[in-house]
């Protein structure tokens, strides 16, 4: 694709080094909307939550509707930073909303990298009219790489919905990887839509695309201090606005959006650290959805199931051992187990079976192994007890995971 | 110590080798009274329980007064089994009660080693009448040897108790260590006292005792199928009854099942699939216990806190954000962390605080990483909330993990 296929109306980005990260690298992105933008956002869970999500989740509550931008440092994560940091973030964000002309409190801040450091605010504060000065309907790209750390590459996406004669744009940049010290695994996403839609559905819609997305991926089961996921919407595309949770139009937009933060939630985990497979959880016939969630997500947690994938073993004892204390309703002999896997994200190998009423089938042990060898493996679990259901998306567990985040110094 | 030191009056122990495991390694153990005991036991809350567990469990609710003995085999877990499992269970303890003329229902069974397949049988009957023959007092070496899987050293302890001019003994064994395809990490312990007291009061000691040794140790997260601790007291200590939960001899009698049950379980944590580190998580000023245990084992089973162990960084922002997502009371302006470390078990360099009201202090980098790079480590978080608190002891996530348990096959 070109540059400028990721463009969405009436709105610019930038990517520029602002000597934050010592390599040089680019290190400060801004997403900014010429027209003010109606905006949602979700953040972390985390009890130590980073300056700039405070500051986020108070600027949503008081102005959803007259949003101008999203600014990101990569570099410094802004954490553990008490009131300097709190001081930092709103400086940070005043000093964008005047660069831009725009009004106060318009622009959110996002930050990833070192924590418990402060920001280096003269270098932060001179980057910001350079990033302003870059922006341009095509700086995707260059948005999407000034918010790596430990990313190998970066992971920028768009997807358009037709509707009702017009080309709704979503485009997204997202990061985030693991952790290398004392980098946090930030999981950060900006989404830009010229979509014409009432708040409240926006932020609706993007909860429950988070939900199926961002919230199904597990690199190493830590949640950061910094993760944020914002989207914003200027209404440009041209259709009548989308005001009914119940309308077709609403059903579209919640599809497409989460259409685009599925590619990026997969992309982060695909470029997870020391990532060697990229494994799919799936749970069903679980009591509850939420309960197949806690499923899989326990069995995509466990360090011996995760090794187990590195060595490309189809260990289905351990992968029952995990679903078995998840603390979800398990009935052994009602419990089935599948496998499947291929060399990239759509071919497959034919499914295979592995367990069944809770105790092991008489496979071939040599075709489970070919498909446990491939990098793209699927899992399913079926429990037989209700229609709850739930996929989730993570890595295997390698040395290379090992040596990053603990072997840093050498 | 003397073989016979570990003698406790009217129990014998064996240890031989049956053929099960290939390498023709000692793989049956067998704990016997030649006087009726009375039993406790607590086992795993996995819900893919084993066929052992199961038998056990239902022993244990019909006949806690008379039970004669424990007998244990490794080289297969009997787990995931299905029915057939059930029989084998039913088979294996029967033949011993046989072998040892002792009655119906008054053995317990105990598996480890590889899942999904069914016991020997033939071997495992064949080697029963054996192991009965090498009965001795001074057997507990033999029997700590034969239940090792990837264990790398046997784990067998005694504590002598004084009561009221009586010496009342304690003696156990232990086995876990993490899995290795297709074994289980299943965590077993045996222990026989000579001590006289009530079955319910025996239970309530054993429950107790597990809750502040075996359930605060954690190698790698997972809960095994198999896991079940037993404790044997045949009342031939010669003191008076233990009858009274208030009484000041059945405080004694918990403080020293505690001591051995912890020996028993740091000895697990110790001999870690590829342990490089012994870690003391201590979690204080929580709103409750129990929400210092689940902080506590939040922090103990992060890869990115046990990684940052295993490269000998005083990473202290992966440990709070590990806290921070524990789902517990966290006021991050009361947190404060500390650490201190050591060559061994009794030996600490001064204690190092990190982190207060949430946020770093000016500490010596190079102190802190000396006190990090120890073999021993301890981390101990303040929350400043309330009077609950914990201690898990874990291990660092090292290479040799990662190879033993996913690189097994090369």
């Amino acid at each position: 694709m070109n540059l400028s296929d990721y463009a969405v109306t009436g709105f610019d980005a930038a990517g520029i080094a602002a000597s934050i990260k010592k390599s040089g690298a680019p290190d400060v992105a801004l997403i900014a909307s010429r027209t003010p933008c109606r905006a949602a956002a979700t953040f972390t869970t985390n009890a130590f939550p980073a300056a700039p999500v405070l500051y986020d989740r108070q600027l949503l509550a008081f102005n959803s509707e007259g949003v101008h931008g999203v600014f990101i440092n990569s570099g410094c994560a802004n954490a553990c930073t008490g009131t300097p940091g709190d001081v930092n973030a709103r400086l940070t964000a005043e000093a964008v909303e005047q660069a831009l002309g725009a009004g106060d409190n318009t622009v959110f801040v996002m930050s990833t990298g070192v924590i418990g450091v402060q920001l280096p605010m003269e270098k932060l504060l001179a980057g910001v009219p350079t990033a302003v000065n870059e922006l341009a309907a095509d700086g995707w790209d260059a948005a999407s790489r000034a918010i790596m750390t430990t990313d190998t590459r970066p992971k920028l996406f768009t997807h358009t919905l037709e509707l009702d004669g017009h080309a709704l744009r979503f485009t997204g940049i997202s990061k985030g990887a693991g952790m290398i010290h004392p980098n946090m695994a930030t999981m950060l996403s900006t989404i830009a839509t010229d979509a014409h839609i009432a708040q409240p559905l926006l932020q609706q819609a993007l909860v429950s695309a988070v939900n199926k997305s961002f919230n199904r991926i597990s690199v190493d089961g830590d949640t950061s201090t910094n993760d944020t996921v914002i989207l914003l919407a200027n209404g440009l595309a041209g259709h009548a606005e989308i005001t009914e949770a119940s309308s077709p139009a609403f059903a579209a937009f919640q599809t497409a959006l989460t259409v685009i933060c599925t590619d990026l939630a997969q992309a982060v985990v695909r470029d997870g650290e020391g990532i060697t497979r990229f494994v799919t959880i799936r749970v069903q016939g679980a009591m509850s959805d939420a309960e197949a969630h806690q499923g899989a997500n326990t069995i995509a947690t466990s360090p011996l199931v995760k090794t187990a994938f590195f060595g490309g073993d189809a260990n289905w004892g351990r992968i029952l051992a995990a679903i078995g204390r998840a603390g979800i309703r398990v009935e052994p002999e009602k419990c089935a187990l599948f496998i499947s896997g291929g060399p990239d994200a759509t071919t497959r190998l034919p499914e295979l079976q592995l367990v069944a009423g809770g105790t092991p089938l008489p496979y071939s042990e040599s075709t489970a192994t070919a498909i446990f060898q491939q990098p793209e493996i699927d899992v399913r679990v079926e429990l037989g007890l209700g229609n709850g259901q739930a996929t989730v998306w993570t890595t295997d567990l390698s040395y290379e995971y090992v040596k990053i985040n603990g072997d840093y110094r050498t």
